[in-house]
């Protein structure tokens, strides 16, 4: 087999064999097949797309490039949540403990954030002493005690992936939904679970701007897992605003902890998102019947407050101080030097908020990473005060700023208000929710 | 500017810029641009092609890449002549001289051969002591006193190209329309001539095995050149079967020398083709009013011997004895320790020859490289006895066979039996020539 033959295969339309892309990911895992080869291969993909068939192996021979997670010890259905990126997201946090306190396991490996979306582990670390990089053996202990661990994925998870999103990343070949399917799944299968919910995020702050995109990689991921014998489940949400309000990572972790407290409105989107992603999790691992069960399953556990227990055990666990996370302490965790408003500069009403300009002006004041070597500050960033729909006055705030270092506060600021559009008339405004993809819809 | 935003952008269909083409030419050729960038961005350019603004910048931007070839010492209009590369075609060695004598001034510099098809420079080094590798003001001086000669391009000629193209063949992009006008065109205009004709073959054996392709790349081609003040002709051609008899190096600058000398009758495809080509060079030069005149001409120029004085003259400026250049002394070029008849093992017509497997045949016995470290046997290959639509008897002659290394024989032979399809029926013979496209083509 040469590997030009193959590009060449790939670069006309044709459908590659199961062989042909194991010799492809291997050979480059290897160093065998140099990055340019790959980046060709990876262009030709982006063009052509790839089969069902193609996709599959694709996943699995990425999977199989480094170790598996074995969660056999854990009882019942280990359930896992993947989202694929929004900004002021942090339903991972709210969610993996209430699920946990309705009786599930969540055993969830987490990635970085990168670029203008934050990372549940960057959010973690936010609270003094939280440990994510746990070995799999103390892992599975946290979850077999408390019912759900957050942690990093283990060095050696998927190594083909990495190899290949870093050369994708500089390449243009980041924007196809075969290699995002691929990407994603191979570690979520790699990690273990039995059933994943899926968070595809849509609009302007998504990878998949089209709501279209969004829905066909959502089927990939969902025909992906359950070729590969497992519960997959895929939310279609939006993401042409910030779901949360707060954009940051101990600003985040404030949220969660607000949510958990029953602070949050039912009528609040992150509240909704939290909800369903909990909804299909309770529905997979058979802890609840319907809908209605798991719904008041969940909103239960937010009542009685175990939901916030369990993320405090968890956090104690995991070797960080819980004391943090109550609505009485977790003020603490916010330390910045300065506190500010973007005002509005007319009055009108918010017609459209650019999720992905948000989370960049939140990156530009330290809450984020633009390169891997970047340090966040974890207590920086931004909390909105308007969403798509509302009305604003002048001089009334658009959200507010809090800062440690300025050195690209104008630029943030700036961007901010690029991101909101205020009109005269109030604009049509996106349901939050678009769909759901279970394994009815590949068929 | 980032160039994965350049990639970007081409991936996505849209038209770049002549910065932006620039930026990347200049940045690969100085090693800014790694080869994982240029193989992704390459591919993307096989995906939407190029408009033909784009072509004609990435043209330009190559071109000027490195060395440029000044000819204004010459007189008149200073001619050259390009073929993509097809199976036993030895165009060039007799159309060259011939012009030459009718006056023309032909000033080429050449490629070698690699892959299934021959190189000029390979045939020319196959007659004792010709050399190539000759300086520019020695060049000219030649061309001056002979009106022809054919060497090597200088080293420092589009160097982008040279990089461009070793990238391109592993990494399966070589066969994208832009990409190969502008590797052809911006090496021929770089090298200084004033009128170009282009024989750009289509057919089994050819780069572009679909008649429609062949045409978009000629007028791709014709368009570069006449954007840049050049006077550019291309003939489309036949390559579905090899067009000259003989394939290999010694025994192709035998059938040039034969029709030099007035042995090969005007019905013959080279005969026609070199005619053609040599018809369009005079006339873009001014010395002919039309066909009928150029045709004569030429004609001339083989009944007085004119042509092949001109081919023995540039042989010996070159560094080589023109003694071998004669009908009585030709046969001293080919020293080989074994002739053998390929012969049918049916009865039937011709109804389709394989150029490209008859060259890949002949690169089996040594008449081509299959890497560039590959070296040439220049007296092997082979001499067809056969053409589509002839009639043959079982037992007789497919070919002759020129050998000395007999180690992958058995191989060639096989896959000469291949290439040669023999029916009961007699086929549809393809013309040899489909058109011609001209400045008038493009507009």
């Amino acid at each position: 087999m040469r590997t030009v033959d193959l590009i060449e295969k790939k670069a006309q339309g044709l459908e590659l064999s199961e062989d042909e892309i194991r010799f492809i990911v291997n050979g480059y895992v290897k160093g065998d097949i140099p990055d340019y080869q790959m980046s060709a291969f990876m262009m030709a993909v982006r063009w052509h797309s790839m089969s069902a068939k193609e996709t599959a192996a694709l996943t699995l021979a990425m999977m199989y490039s480094g170790d598996t997670v074995d969660l056999s010890m854990l009882p019942g259905v280990k359930l896992d949540k993947h989202s694929t990126g929004g900004v002021g997201d942090t339903t991972t946090l709210a969610v993996a403990p209430l699920v946990a306190a309705c009786g599930g396991t969540v055993a969830k490996m987490s990635g970085r954030g990168l670029g203008h979306t934050g990372g549940t582990l960057d959010k973690l670390e936010s609270i003094p002493g939280t440990k994510v990089e746990i070995d799999e053996d103390r892992f599975i202990e946290i979850v077999k005690e408390n019912g759900v661990a957050v942690i990093g994925q283990s060095q050696n998870l998927v190594p083909a992936d990495k190899k290949m999103y870093a050369l994708r990343d500089v390449t243009a070949t980041v924007r196809s939904i075969p290699l995002i399917a691929s990407s994603i799944m191979s570690k979520k299968l790699a990690s273990g679970a039995d059933a994943i919910v899926l968070d595809v995020k849509t609009g302007s702050g998504a990878f998949m701007s089209k709501k279209e995109d969004a829905v066909e990689l959502a089927k990939a991921m969902v025909r992906i897992g359950t070729l590969m014998g497992r519960k997959v489940r895929a939310l279609i949400t939006d993401m042409n605003q910030p779901l949360g309000m707060a954009v940051g990572n101990a600003l985040e972790v404030r949220e969660a902890v607000e949510l958990l407290s029953g602070k949050i409105p039912s009528t609040d989107p992150l509240y909704e998102v939290v909800m369903l992603l909990g909804v299909q999790m309770l529905i997979m691992a058979g802890l609840a019947e319907n809908e209605t069960d798991a719904r008041s399953s969940l909103k239960a556990a937010i009542d009685s407050g175990e939901g916030l227990r369990r993320l405090q055990k968890m956090v104690e666990l995991q070797g960080g101080d819980p004391s943090y996370l109550t609505m009485q302490n977790i003020h603490k965790l916010i330390n910045v030097s300065k506190h500010m408003d973007v005002t509005s500069r007319k009055a009108g009403y918010i017609s459209k908020i650019e999720a992905e300009k948000i989370g960049t002006a939140a990156q530009m004041l330290g809450a984020g990473r633009a390169t891997k070597a970047d340090v966040i500050d974890p207590s920086v960033g931004l909390v909105m005060k308007v969403r798509c729909g509302d009305h604003i006055n002048l001089d009334e705030p658009i959200c507010k700023l809090y800062v440690n270092d300025e050195s690209r506060l104008d630029e943030a600021v700036a961007l901010i208000r690029k991101a909101v559009h205020i009109t005269e008339e109030p604009g049509e405004v996106n349901p939050m929710i678009y769909g759901i993809i279970t394994e009815k819809d590949i068929l």
